[in-house]
């Protein structure tokens, strides 16, 4: 049970906000599922759209416990952040194909007041997006 | 890294439904973090009443993955669920002390739709319970 590769390259991009390397690690075919909605999202594109605007809405983000699996396809990352004055805890469960690629990224967030500090944020985002 | 002991009777409990078995593996002064609030429940007595509701309240629940830390002091367990018409997904997050007692309990859920609903059928019972 060790780190796998792509789950370093991934806590870099965080750590540095490097999002330019963040398509690297994802599986053209990659699902995203929002803490928000229950239709999950397709394509490498949006989910790096949507992990990009989410790194930047959260401040003071910080991982804190980390499981892995013994096959290392799967880790639950345990992260805390703050939107506004808003405290809010996740967690990130990231599911990897045989060769390393992010397939599945699913984001669970409490309590209801920091999820929806979120949706609010990302759809402040959206419109600037789509606009 | 094997089953902690109180993890086996939370399932036996769940799975069963034998609530007043509950209380035996729950450390006094243990703290529930709801997936609704920020702010913790205090007591063995009241992470007892809303376990027990929240079993009452999930339809089909149903545990897929599971991660324990090294240690055996953290499990991450992830479910899925019904309330009526709405699918739901969670996450289990569950901290023993060092004589196996539950210390935390925390839960997070999404979509918003799911969480909503679950905040909806507890506080029906809540007034139930209250009245």
């Amino acid at each position: 049970m060790s780190t796998p590769t792509p789950l370093k390259i991934w806590h870099e991009i965080v750590a540095n906000k490097e999002m330019s390397k963040l398509a690297n690690i994802i599986h053209p075919d990659a699902v995203f599922r929002s803490p928000m909605v229950y239709k999950p999202y397709h394509g490498r594109g949006t989910m790096v759209f949507v992990l990009s605007q989410v790194i930047e809405i959260f401040e003071n983000f910080t991982y804190h416990r980390e499981m892995i699996s013994e096959d290392e396809r799967s880790a639950f990352l345990e992260f805390t952040a703050n939107i506004g004055d808003k405290t809010l805890k996740g967690l990130d469960l990231i599911t990897f194909d045989e060769n390393g690629k992010i397939t599945e990224f699913e984001v669970l967030i409490r309590p209801m007041s920091g999820l929806m500090a979120l949706a609010e944020q990302m759809a402040v985002r959206m419109a600037e997006h789509m606009g």
